[in-house]
């Protein structure tokens, strides 16, 4: 393969975590502590796996990076406020994420709160308030509908909702994949589909795109169960088998390690299938669905 | 006076309750607890005052309330998450809101930590989506930035984080103000400022009604203090005192029961004076202002 996910990544990161870091260096002083919970939880570390999408489908799509900027910081904002609030003892009562303590154990659970609503709104004040070139200012609305269908009711929040109700019930393959698609699902396509709508591409290469997302959005997921058996904690950041202890189904508790194993193959080769109906050069989201399957962390 | 705040407060409350009621039956049933849960704490009770203050800002300025409704539904939203949050047990820890159980303990915390996440995303979906007339279309993005601005760090999220950090803790009263110029004056002064945007309003005439806004906001928050202390709690559906318990600051505890009252009845008067500089027919917000400083619930 001639263009690399890992090395273009590397470039995405760095472009993203700057960005990130100066816009919130850049809020007054006037909460402290709410700040500080915000930056933690935004710019410790992280795979950048959305923004990084965002760019890999705009450069593939002629876009400046400039442009790709907005909706890149809003996407990494909404999942940021994502993991703060699922992380809350509430929730999946993680102490560690990334290695790190997270929001709720460096700070408090009322500063991890609110710093998971400020981020929320920051995603939708960034791509309401960032500059865009005059070419693609008519895009910007179109964005904020795409984003906030991704990560309410109907996208994120809704999946995150489904999962609770999962917690210590069976469901189905299908109610499974349901869940995914919304909570994981949901921000992944967005990712694809902002610079779609960037590059006001025809309705017909837009669900080609929407249709690579779903797909390695759910291989994503497909991938993390079967990390969360087979990895260890010092690769992955938190502790192994931490959503088996929830009681919750997953892809090999559903399908067997194998099964899992090769449901991600073949939701990769559909994914793959996808990109071969779009007349660009698809080298690097095809390397990106490569390295979902391959990845080990 | 002419024209009754009370009476054109029913008004409003029925309209913006049936809206309410009928965008979340909407929802499809994919997540029913957290359809339930937004449900509870967006449809149960509440005085609507942020949507009425849209509904008689605009119908001064001549608008047609179907413009108004969304700026009107968009505000509740972002109101109703901020009381699910505020009542977590990691933050003021109330069982009961408007003489009903709040949202975790009628159903759980995580769910209520979802809802509120939801209720704030499903704000923006409803300034993104609902239909606008075509002669206000363009009015669709600043609304959208006057929202973000008044919910998030610098508005209303920041001022709850800089009233956390001011519980145990002597404030004084500069800092009281900016606390509850952020946690509360925000979303008053964006529910005056989105009409004035639909509107088009001169930047001098916005000006007036952003100060009007200014000073009720603070009056409300001042009479708060005021029926925290003299009210019981059968008529506020919260105990008496409660915010007292905590050890916050408030304007008696800072100006004596007297000092408070004084002030309340000069934020009244530059109300206003601040209204007096508007060509339009105040009386309606004028009667509002009354009912702020008079109201005992």
């Amino acid at each position: 393969m001639a263009v690399s996910w890992q090395i273009a990544l590397a470039d995405y990161q760095q472009r993203i975590n700057g960005l990130l870091t100066e816009r919130l260096d850049a809020l007054p002083d006037t909460a402290p502590r709410l700040k500080q919970a915000m930056q933690h939880a935004l710019l410790l570390g992280g795979k950048r796996v959305r923004p990084a999408l965002v760019y890999a489908t705009g450069d593939m799509l002629g876009l400046t990076q400039a442009d790709l900027d907005p909706p890149a910081m809003a996407l990494e904002c909404i999942h940021a406020y994502s993991l703060i609030h699922d992380d809350l003892p509430a929730m999946d009562d993680d102490d560690l994420r990334r290695g790190q303590p997270t929001c709720h154990v460096r700070f408090d659970e009322a500063t991890a709160i609110l710093a998971g609503d400020a981020l929320q709104t920051l995603a939708f004040e960034l791509l309401c308030h960032e500059p865009l070139s005059v070419s693609v200012e008519s895009a910007r609305l179109p964005l904020l509908q795409t984003l906030t269908g991704a990560a309410g009711y109907q996208g994120m929040c809704g999946g995150q909702a489904q999962d609770l109700a999962a917690t210590n019930t069976p469901v189905t393959l299908e109610q499974l994949e349901q869940l995914h698609l919304a909570k994981t699902g949901a921000l992944i396509r967005a990712a694809l589909i902002m610079p779609a709508q960037l590059a006001e591409l025809p309705e017909q290469q837009q669900a080609s795109l929407n249709e690579f997302g779903r797909n390695i959005g759910l291989a994503f997921q497909v991938q993390d169960d079967i990390l969360d058996i087979t990895a260890d904690t010092q690769i992955l950041g938190k502790p192994q088998g931490s959503d088996d202890q929830g009681n919750k189904s997953t892809y090999p508790s559903l399908l067997g390690l194998q099964g899992a194993k090769n449901l991600c193959q073949q939701l990769h080769q559909q994914a793959v299938q996808a990109l071969g109906a779009l007349p660009y050069n698809t080298e690097l989201l095809q390397s990106f669905s490569d390295f979902i399957i391959n990845r080990d962390y």
